[in-house]
């Protein structure tokens, strides 16, 4: 793929970072991008978005509303985005009145379950076994192919375990086929991890690379509960992460942060399980352990500037606050650790609230 | 004095801190609420104040403007400030309507350099000598009294050197209050100090203190240029400045943070130079180098939350960008260091346009 980011002047101090997405990422953007002496312009759907309070300015409309989106263009110097699900075409759209990071072909690899892991096999990266399943012809066929236990997952629209059924055994498909409502999807090998880790990395316009130490992670009902650098990864595994991570990030001629999530077998094997084309809840920790942090690292990229130190200066184990565990911030904000609330005004069960993120001193140990 | 502090409940998560002044220390606070999920609302009388874009709401108006003030107290839940020279009538007007903290009285002792210096006195904590100096007579007088090398300040609004003259011997005594203005004044010695430290802490509602670390500050044409911890200070010597600094905000009743700049002299005596009601530029070092920084630590006294460890991680330097310093953005992007930029529209001489800040691993010296 040629370089789509030649040409790239970077924004001024005083400048303005367009940002699709109004959610606790969008906000820790605007807050890194003000470190920076840089404003931002929210663009979201939902009322009341809990970026709009710490942004010089916001758009509250659809996505699909081009006026909106024209407007919202000529108001900004660049335009990045906060979350994958946003439509192609809308980014598409805005690509042509203003740089647009990552570009918007990105998500044609990502947005599609199915598009990204051929796109990650394609570059002769593991992943667990898959199939496609369309429907259940389909879906039969690649359970007999691939085995039980198994998943399914919808090749769109999914997060936080959303859209995924567990295939305990050959009998139970019918019923992952109606929890996830015969949508077309992928099945997946079951992958018996020894444990689950991701690297955060950031990419700049003309191939600049910066990855943070990978972070080992625990979910809980298919939601991040907690990440911890360093993770039981030996040394070359962290750098065959990080170089897989690379891959992945120059053939997409990525520009932004990315995250790739990865299962570690009990052989050792690396697999790719996901790419994140933005920042990721398991790149949290490095606000508080890193001089530049994934937040500041995004706008560093989109705006042109010179991508900043991912060393960590000490370890770390960030935890996030779900649902109702935010209630208790008179307790959270007494115990150590740094406290992070996102400023949603309705508590809502799985719905990330917060975050938590402790450190300790640097061990000697490398990850 | 008793308590004003009684009946303080906490703002939650969603409310509001309403700060008086829009500058980069309005900008950090605004910052560091938006972390722990509070919004803020500016009150500036400067048009696109740099805390503006940070903020869920502004008022842009004079600080005299009453019906300003009242409609900005009804949309707050607590009221601070930024800088000390806010007029002591605006924060009683505002302190009927709303819990205002620090508590307008803290003003009358720290916006008057006499006032501050007997009050520092009267506590029994050391200060350079001086004498007040409101005219000629009185001015000839003091310096007869102490003697040259000699400083004359103004009694109020002097900050970052303005309003100062050396006297460097009794022939310059005219020069130095045409300087001044002939306005009236404080003569203070001119100690021949070892160093300069600070103490930056907080006091919370209910008593509660913690303070950093001191902080070695140097001074270039009277404007802070860096600060450094650990300082030459022995361990002794920093406890010894917390306990005075503890006293201060103790007889103040102060509620908020606070910093008290000391001369350390070469016998190894601490003088208290200047009280700061507020969050001080030799505690921006408390961003990257502690978990909770001076700016949430205001945020969470104001708001009645528990204060936060002030413990530090690692050591650090802070350096100032001063004026042009700061046109060089993209060789301090790439540079080593937590890069923090102001968001000002114009480089001024002299104007702190923002800071770098060095963290280095925690040496084992105390301080």
């Amino acid at each position: 793929m040629s370089s789509v980011a030649s040409n790239f002047s970077p924004v001024p101090p005083g400048g303005t970072i367009g940002i699709l997405g109004g959610g606790q990422l969008g906000r820790m953007l605007s807050l890194a991008a003000a470190r920076l002496g840089l404003k931002t312009h929210i663009y979201s759907d939902e009322r009341d978005a809990p970026a709009f309070d710490v942004a010089a300015a916001h758009t509250h409309a659809p996505y699909g509303d081009q006026a909106a989106l024209a407007a919202f263009a000529r108001m900004v110097d660049v335009i990045t985005f906060e979350f994958e699900n946003i439509p192609s075409a809308t980014l598409s759209f805005l690509a042509r009145e203003k740089p647009t990071w990552p570009h918007a072909q990105v998500l044609a690899s990502t947005q599609d379950r199915l598009a990204e892991k051929n796109f990650v096999s394609s570059l002769g990266i593991a992943t667990a076994r898959y199939a496609r399943a369309d429907n259940r012809g389909e879906a039969r066929a690649a359970l007999d192919e691939i085995g039980a236990p198994a998943i399914i997952k919808t090749r769109r629209l999914g997060y936080d375990g959303k859209g995924q059924s567990r295939i305990g055994d050959a009998d139970d498909l019918d019923t992952a086929l109606n929890a996830i409502r015969h949508a077309p999807a992928i099945l997946e090998e079951m992958v018996d991890f020894a444990l689950e880790c991701s690297v955060v990395a950031a990419r700049g316009a003309h191939g600049s690379f910066a990855a943070y130490d990978p972070p080992e992670n625990a979910h809980r009902d298919h939601i991040l509960r907690r990440s911890e650098v360093p993770s039981r990864l030996a040394p070359e595994q962290c750098d065959q992460a990080k170089a897989i991570t690379r891959r992945i990030a120059d053939a997409l001629d990525y520009v932004g942060v990315l995250a790739v999530e990865f299962f570690v077998t009990k052989d050792g094997t690396l697999l790719v399980n996901e790419i994140a084309p933005r920042v990721h809840n398991s790149g949290h920790w490095t606000i508080e352990a890193c001089i530049v942090s994934q937040f500041e690292q995004h706008i560093r990229a989109v705006a042109g500037w010179p991508l900043g130190d991912p060393a960590r200066h000490s370890d770390a184990v960030m935890e996030n606050l779900i649902g109702a565990e935010a209630e208790d911030w008179k307790a959270l904000a007494a115990a150590p650790g740094a406290l992070h609330l996102y400023g949603k005004k309705e508590i809502r069960q799985g719905r990330k609230m917060g975050h938590v993120t402790r450190l300790k001193p640097l061990s000697g140990r490398q990850s």
